[in-house]
């Protein structure tokens, strides 16, 4: 490794590509040696994203096998795929040979169990052995994992929902699942639109969005859910199952998860937040709210910050746990930068304050 | 009663008065005889709404305490009062004893149980005997009850975020309530602005709201979850208890309500369906959505349609109901007209579609 | 012609052919007979825009030249072309010998001199003799033209930005143009995104147009500026020239345009607004805001309604006229439909108050 | 001075002081000594603006008179004020006395000739000397005069549409006045909601705004009209009058100025550029677009650049130069870094890349 990391992002102009470069451009130990795009090679990347103009003027390029397969550990130390689900999967064996690490932003990573990713994504898997090697990059609970990591190495950066998901319910899986009611979990998403990507499709169109509020994919029918009950279940060693619904609000980007969860025993308020307290007091990118302070999702904004807050209802022994992220940042584009900082033994930080 | 129902409006400025106002203008039957703010008193009130101009250019009046004394049925023959909480109760009396009926669409004729009202609302009642014979105003689950009214007679029209959950639970518990789980209920509700009313503070600026998402009022907090329990409790003939979170999101009107419920024994999709579709086939202003097809908030937009949506998870025995309203139509001042148009005797669509 | 006047609209499931659906559904006059969609041929209108379940569940189809082609005057008396530029002119003829009259909301029929169009447009026509016969539906201006057409007629419908910015000067240009100052005249029109349609682009998707705005083809790029030279033009009866510059902001409709203009003698604001006065006085869908009042789009908002507001700085002999509509309604469907009242001999106001 | 400068700022809890409060708390050699703010006294700013948790936990206070009147210079480099108008030109003297510079991002210091400032903000002024001193902080045509300052010393931070107007048309008026056409400018101005600032209004309710347009203050009614007026007088060397047209658009932040300019002469789009390019060449936040990319106010959001287009009819030897900026930031908070920096001898970019 030079002085600085180099890396390349593949699927750099999507939205979360985009936020990565721009974080990445100005992380103070990190070169970009080039910016993956298919449909904007040969195009500045600042004529794309007009915020770049002066910043970063590099011409994307498309980053095809041919491309990848030239590349060496000389020239590239990590690299980004802010790609389509689909994939990673298909060149991550290869680059990993080469030396060079990934991070992969889409889901090809993030399940240990590759017969739900390929129940729900419906690709075929070929590197299982690979697969088994990668950490699920949620930092706050795989940091020890992420740092013992040996580079090359891979790792499957979380989404936005299941990011603020298990930031909010984690810390009570993580140690005291045996209080938690089997399947009483809820998990009631509300995500700005870029959550849905830079894809020119009608349903994405301002006239179709603005002004209206909608779910979609209820009932078990979204990718998400099995991810954050495999997650869960994991972490808390029994099988957990669990209600996820994702809606649209009329916003650009910011995330909100309202999460539900029955105790089988008395609890209050003061003692769940200890709960949270404890678990997070010394993390940077976690704040903990007040009971009388309710997350708002703009203060996340461009931030790597999560914002929690938990209550309770002693009548109905029931938690409300709200978390507030930018979904391009700490659901996306910023955790990968956590990501690639621990990974190559930089300041958890860095960059991203 | 002349040919045309002669009306009041108090609070004609506030955002649902200003909603009732515009509908009550087309109405074929009804004559607007004055428009009551304290605020805009001798101002036109197309001053204040620019979009009235030319159609409703009278004067707002401030129709105090003496005001309201000199009135008789000869001059009105039905109030509404969109004013804030605790004004409605200490005016109704007086009018009815004149003969004049009362549509109030705050919060003071909506509860049997005064005790709940006085605890969560803080005001001291002195007309129990008034009270107990007024109405709760949701038409589609008291339409005998408000069509067997002797004018003069008081409704309490519901608000936004109860209309639509009740729309969307009610047939769950109205005649299914043996097979719903014991305290599973929970309404995740997310709410455009103009439900927080036109109050000149700091919380409601533009930039404040603008580009974000925030909880409010959780986990019994929130006045609207005593009024759902007693909503339900009375339908199912048990004690009900549930959880009920409110959500801002950035934009101006609309309210979609994300309920959860468990069964106790085991459903599918298609008998959820049957239940509503029979219970609703009749309903003109419910539109209940087939599986595939979310509501969007914006298609109710200006109009006193709900929008419904039943989902089902089988390995939860738990059903994802969502409804769609437009907060100050259905949610107010559109339902408060489906009121009138039932207790005067005329169509119940009448100026409604 | 029967009791009802019998439409079709061909591209029905854009933004503007819907706003059309929605006007002629309530329209007491009117049967929808057909609803063109390309596109959605085969689905259910309300399937496309949920806001007209129960109110439009008819099916779209393809209306293409066979289907034309097959018409009479038996079947359809008119027919809406919501279609992109260069579809209609290459079906109304035919429609016209059928003795079907057209109202054309493209830019097709809107040029007196076809050489502009084809410049402009670049589709070639062969038409010349029966768009010599097409009025300039901008009503206000054109009314007597209007009244007078024998049916089968043909009416090409004015745009959003063009209808705001003749509103906003055509009474100065009309009888005054002598006192205006050559070539002074800047239109700088602010649009809601809908005006830009639904297509699939990246360019309108929500996350690339919230919280930003933008002009675009500006200095004499755009097509509305021919089209509002060559009204003012002839109104006028001296060659006019001007600048217009159309900016996207965040909204999902309504469109104001700032108007400026000079004067070659001093004046005063009050002679201004006495020419105004005068001028509107007898309109039923122009409203003319005193001078301290600034027009706001939104009360234009699903109305057929124009604001209008002139202020007047003497040092500069300068005036600043704005005009605010819905970019959808007087913009384009509602002022079709007050074309069609006029055409058929309806009340002009029918369907549209 | 210390390592690093030492900074209160008045009015912290606006949008222009809490803009200003986070480039300050992220700039390496600026301590942050205080947080004025009468309305919030006491209270943490985090508790205001939840986006600083963790960031600026530290208390507000009410820097009162007394306050004030104990700083020294060993306490207090510098003071800003983001109070509204009237407030700094009262303490300004006082804190110049005791070795304190002063920044003012209110109109207090903006005017050279009192005379103008008494007439449009109608309050007196008793500090002609100090006055005569200020400079007004426009850095890219002010540079040397700040640089050339001496300690302490005050400061006139212009506001957000008059940055933009002068960044777009400062270059013609600079060195090309004589072939500008008298009177002929025009400034149409786009500002988001922020900009109105955070009072308890009615008018700026989120409401009131959102999807809406609506102009205020034209035709000289506006007090930056004049300021502009003065500042091109000033730079030209001659008697310039304008136009100037704000309007409100429905977003947070972002300003566009649409400028409008006639030539005496005929030149072409390409002279014009080669005017705009030569004069901003070495400017670090400032983006010349070509032109076939349109400005658009999103891409400036969170920075201190200014991106600006030129463009040119020959017809009506007519300009329209476009210059997007964001009103909080270059608009107000970071030019007034960009100033301080200048001031205290720092890289100007300090802080703000």
């Amino acid at each position: 490794m030079s002085l600085k990391i180099k890396v390349g992002i593949l699927g750099s102009t999507g939205y979360t590509g985009a936020a990565l470069a721009g974080i990445l451009t100005k992380h103070p130990q990190v070169e970009i040696i080039f910016l993956g795009s298919q449909q904007y090679a040969g195009i500045k990347f600042s004529k794309v994203y007009g915020e770049f103009h002066k910043i970063l003027d590099q011409e994307c390029i498309n980053a095809d096998d041919q491309y990848l397969a030239k590349l060496d550990s000389k020239k590239v130390d990590l690299i980004f795929f802010a790609t389509p689900n689909g994939v990673c999967h298909k060149h991550a064996a290869l680059l990993i040979d080469k030396g060079i690490s990934v991070i992969d932003l889409s889901a090809d990573y993030r399940f240990r169990d590759l017969g739900i990713y390929e129940q729900w994504y419906e690709f075929k898997r070929n590197d299982h052995e690979l697969n088994a090697k990668a950490i699920y990059g949620l930092v706050e609970f795989k940091r020890e994992s992420i740092s013992k990591l040996k580079r090359p190495a891979i790792i499957g950066n979380p989404g936005c929902y299941t990011t603020s998901a298990i930031l909010a319910l984690a810390p009570l899986f993580e140690k005291h699942s045996q209080i938690i009611q089997k399947d009483s979990v809820i998990i009631d998403g509300k995500s700005g639109i870029s959550g849905a990507g830079r894809k020119a499709s009608t349903e994405l169109l301002y006239t179709e969005l603005n002004e209206s509020c909608s779910p979609y994919k209820l009932a078990n029918t979204h990718r998400h859910g099995p991810e954050l009950e495999a997650f869960f279940s994991e972490l808390s060693g029994s099988k957990i199952q669990l209600s996820f619904s994702p809606h649209l609000i009329p916003m650009s980007s910011g995330l909100l998860t309202t999460c539900y969860v029955n105790f089988t025993e008395e609890l209050n308020e003061t003692k769940l937040q200890e709960i949270y307290a404890k678990r997070y007091a010394a993390e940077p990118f976690i704040t903990l709210l007040d009971s009388d302070t309710y997350p708002q999702t703009r203060w996340a904004k461009g931030t790597n910050q999560a914002f929690i807050q938990v209550k309770y209802d002693a009548r109905l022994k029931r938690a409300t746990i709200t978390c507030a992220i930018d979904n391009l940042m700490k659901g996306a584009a910023s955790q990968a930068v956590q990501n690639m900082n621990l990974l190559f033994g930089l300041e958890e930080t860095s960059g991203l304050k």
